[in-house]
C-alpha cells in the first residue's frame, strides 16, 4: 500500500476520532443541562427563602439542595470519564479552562449553601452566585459547540447552547418579573431591563429555531403550554403597558406559577434535544465507520489488483485505477471543503456572543470594570440607544483606541 | 489537589501539546518549501527542454530531477515521522487529505519525467502538471497555517504561507514572461494576464509584510538583487507599454536571469523565515514549559498551605488562597480569550483565499468546470470587469442560488 492512500484513510481516522470525542463532549453538555436546571431551581428557592426570612420554602430547599448534589455528582463523574489526555482533545485549552472555573464554583456551593439556610448573605448576593455559576456551565456548552468540527453535529449543539441560553433568561425573567410583581410597582428602568429579558431570551430561541430542522421546531411548538404562555403574555403586557406603574402584588404567585409551567416544558424539550443530539453522534460516528470500511475495501482491491510487485507506486495499477484513486482523493477534498463550509455558517452563530464578550473584556480591562459592570454598561448604552446589544459591542470594539 | 487545579493543569498541557504539534508541522512545511523550490526549477528546465526539443537544458535537467528526487525523500521522510494517530492531530483530516493528493502527485512524477525525458509530452502539459502539484504543496502549508492555534506562530505561518504564494506567482511570471519575449510579440489578452500574475505576487507579499515584524520586512527589503529587480521592473514595463505588440526575443534569456536571481534570493529568504518559525516554536514551547512549572509551584504551596487535610475543597484555604486560585482561573480564560482574537485576526488573511476556493467549488459543481477553467473563469471575469478575484468570488457565492 503506497503512503498516499494510507493519509486518505488516517484523514477518515481523524474524523472518526473527532467524532468519538464529540460523543463523549454531547453527554457532558446533557448533564449540565440537567445541573443548570436544578441550579436555576435552587436559585428561585433560595431567594424565596431568603426574602421571606426563612418563612417559606424551608423543606423545599432542603428538597432542592439533595436533587442538586446528586446532579453536581453525575457531573462530576463525566468530567473524570472526560479525557483529560492533554493530546488527544480538541481545543482542550478553552474546554478546560472553562471547566476549571465551573469546578472551583462548584467547590464554593457548600459555604453559599450554609450561609443561605442561615439567612446570613443577602438574597441578591446568593442570586448573583448562583447566576455566575450557571453562565460558567453555559460556557463550557458553549466551548463544546464552538470546537465541533461536523457540520451536523456542530448545528445541534449551536441549537441547543442557545436554548439552554434561553431558558436561563426566562428563569431570570422569571426572578425579575416576581419581584416587579411583589413590590406592587415598576419604574421606567425596570421595564426597559425586563424588556431587555424578553428580547435576549426571544433572540435566542430564534437561533435555537433557526438551527433546528422543521420537526424540531413543530415539536417545540406542540410542547408549549399554551395556557401559562398566554398568562405570561399578558401579565408582560400589563406590566408593561400601565401607565401608572403600580402592579398587584396578589398576582406574584400566578406569574411565578406560569413562569415554572413555561420553563419545565422547555426543560423536557431540553431533554430531547440532548437525547437527540446523542443519537446523531451515534449515526454520525457509525456512518463514518462505515465510509472508512468501504474506502478500505476499495484500497484492498486495488492492491490486489496491482498483484504482489512489493511497494511499487500505483503507476503499475493502469490509468483506470489511477483514476479512481484520484477521484477518491479529490472527493475526499470536496467532502472537507464543503464540510467547513457548513461550520462556518453555524460559527457566525456562536460569533455574537463573542462580540460582546470581547467587548465586555476590553470595558473590564480599559476602565477597570468586573465583569458585570462591563456588562450592565452594555446594556444601559443599549437601552438608551435603543440598539442592539452586540451593534454597541462592535462600536465599542471598533472604538478600542479611544478608550 | 481538588480537580478543578487538575484541569487547570491540563488546559496548559493541551497548549503545550499542540505547539508541539505545531513545530513538527513547522519543520515539515520548511521541507515542503524546499520541495517546492526543487520542482520550480525543474518545471522552469524542463519547459525549456521540450521547447527547444532536447536542444537546451539537457544535462541540467539530470542534475535537477536528482537534486529534486533527494528533497523528495526528505520530504517523505518528514510524513512518516508526522504522527499519523489520528486522535493526536488537530485539523488532521483535512490536512491528511492534502498530503493524500501531494503524494499522489509525487507518486506520478516517474512517469511525468519519463515522458519529459522522451519528450513525448507537450511543455504545457507538463508545466500545467508540475503546477497543479506545487498548489497541492502550498495547500499543505495552508492547512498548516489554518489549523494553528497559537497566534504569534500563526502569524508567522501565514506570512510564510504567502511569501511561498508569492514565490510560485514570481515563477509563473517568470515563464509567461519568457515565452512571451521569445516568441517576440504581445497581444492584449496576454499583457492583462501578465498583470494579473504581478498583481496576485504583490498582493501575497503585502500580506507577508503585514504579518511581519519590522526587522524581517528591512530584511526582505534588504535581501532583494537591486539590479535584477531593476531590469525585471523595466521589462515589464516595456512588455506592458509597447503599443505596437513587438518584443526583443533577444530578451528573452535576460528576462530569464533577471527572474531567477530575485526568485533565488526570494528562496534564500524562504530559508530564513522557515529558520525563524523553527526557533519560534521552541522559544514558545520552552515558554509553555516554564508557565506550566510556575502555576504546578504555586498549586503545589496552596496544597501544602491547606496541611494534610486530605481531599478537602479549597473553602479550607481561607479566603486569601481562594481570591488566588480564582485569579488564576480568570487570568487563563482572559488570556486564551485574547489569544483567541489575535488568532481570529491571522485567519482572516486566510479567507480570502477560502473565498476563492469555495467560489471556484461552487462553479466546478454547477457549470459541470475543472478546477482549471474554474478558476481561469473567475479572473477572466476579474479581467473583464476590472475587479479583485476575491471580489468576483464573493459576488459568484451571493449568487449561487441562481447557478
Amino acid at each position: 500500500m503506497n503512503s498516499g492512500l494510507n493519509f486518505l484513510v488516517a484523514a477518515r481516522q481523524c474524523e472518526i476520532s473527532e467524532l468519538e470525542h464529540l460523543a463523549l463532549t454531547s453527554e457532558l453538555v446533557g448533564v449540565i443541562g440537567r445541573l443548570v436546571h436544578a441550579l436555576q431551581r435552587e436559585r428561585g428557592i433560595s431567594n424565596v427563602y431568603l426574602a421571606s426570612r426563612g418563612a417559606r420554602f424551608g423543606d423545599a430547599l432542603q428538597q432542592q439542595v439533595a436533587d442538586c448534589e446528586a446532579v453536581q455528582a453525575q457531573v462530576l463523574t463525566r468530567l473524570d470519564a472526560l479525557d483529560t489526555d492533554a493530546r488527544r482533545v480538541r481545543n482542550g485549552a478553552r474546554l478546560f479552562s472553562r471547566i476549571a472555573f465551573v469546578l472551583h464554583a462548584l467547590e464554593g456551593l457548600p459555604a453559599l449553601r450554609q450561609r443561605v439556610s442561615t439567612q446570613s448573605v443577602p438574597a441578591e448576593e446568593a442570586t448573583a452566585t448562583y447566576t455566575r455559576l450557571i453562565a460558567g456551565l453555559l460556557n463550557v456548552v458553549f466551548e463544546a459547540a464552538d470546537s465541533a468540527t461536523d457540520p451536523k453535529i456542530s448545528r445541534a449543539l449551536v441549537a441547543l447552547f442557545h436554548f439552554l441560553q434561553g431558558k436561563e433568561y426566562a428563569g431570570q425573567e422569571r426572578a425579575f418579573g416576581g419581584a416587579a410583581y411583589a413590590s406592587g410597582q415598576i419604574d421606567a428602568a425596570h421595564r426597559q431591563q425586563w424588556q431587555h429579558l424578553i428580547e435576549a431570551q426571544e433572540a435566542c430561541l430564534q437561533v435555537f429555531r433557526d438551527f433546528s430542522d422543521e420537526a424540531v421546531r413543530s415539536a417545540w411548538q406542540a410542547s408549549l403550554p399554551v395556557e401559562a404562555v398566554n398568562t405570561l403574555e399578558r401579565m408582560r403586557r400589563v406590566a408593561s403597558a400601565n401607565a401608572h406603574g403600580t402592579l398587584d402584588p396578589n398576582a406574584s404567585a400566578t406569574w411565578y406559577e406560569a413562569c415554572t409551567l413555561r420553563i419545565d416544558a422547555m426543560k423536557s424539550f431540553e431533554d430531547q434535544l440532548a437525547a437527540n443530539l446523542r443519537l446523531l453522534c451515534d449515526e454520525r460516528i457509525a456512518q463514518a465507520h462505515a465510509d472508512l470500511r468501504d474506502q478500505q475495501a476499495i484500497l484492498d482491491a486495488l492492491q490486489r489488483q496491482a498483484g504482489d510487485a512489493g511497494n511499487e507506486p500505483p503507476a503499475l495499477l493502469g490509468p483506470h485505477l489511477e483514476r479512481s484513486i484520484l477521484g477518491m482523493v479529490q472527493e475526499q477534498s470536496r467532502r472537507l471543503q464543503s464540510m467547513s463550509d457548513e461550520l462556518e455558517t453555524a460559527r457566525a452563530a456562536l460569533n455574537e456572543r463573542k462580540v460582546i464578550e470581547r467587548a465586555k473584556g476590553l470595558l473590564m480591562a480599559s476602565r477597570k470594570l468586573s465583569e458585570d459592570e462591563a456588562y450592565k454598561m452594555l446594556r444601559q448604552t443599549a437601552m438608551n440607544q435603543g440598539r442592539r446589544l452586540v451593534d454597541v459591542a462592535k462600536t465599542v470594539l471598533a472604538m478600542s483606541d479611544y478608550l
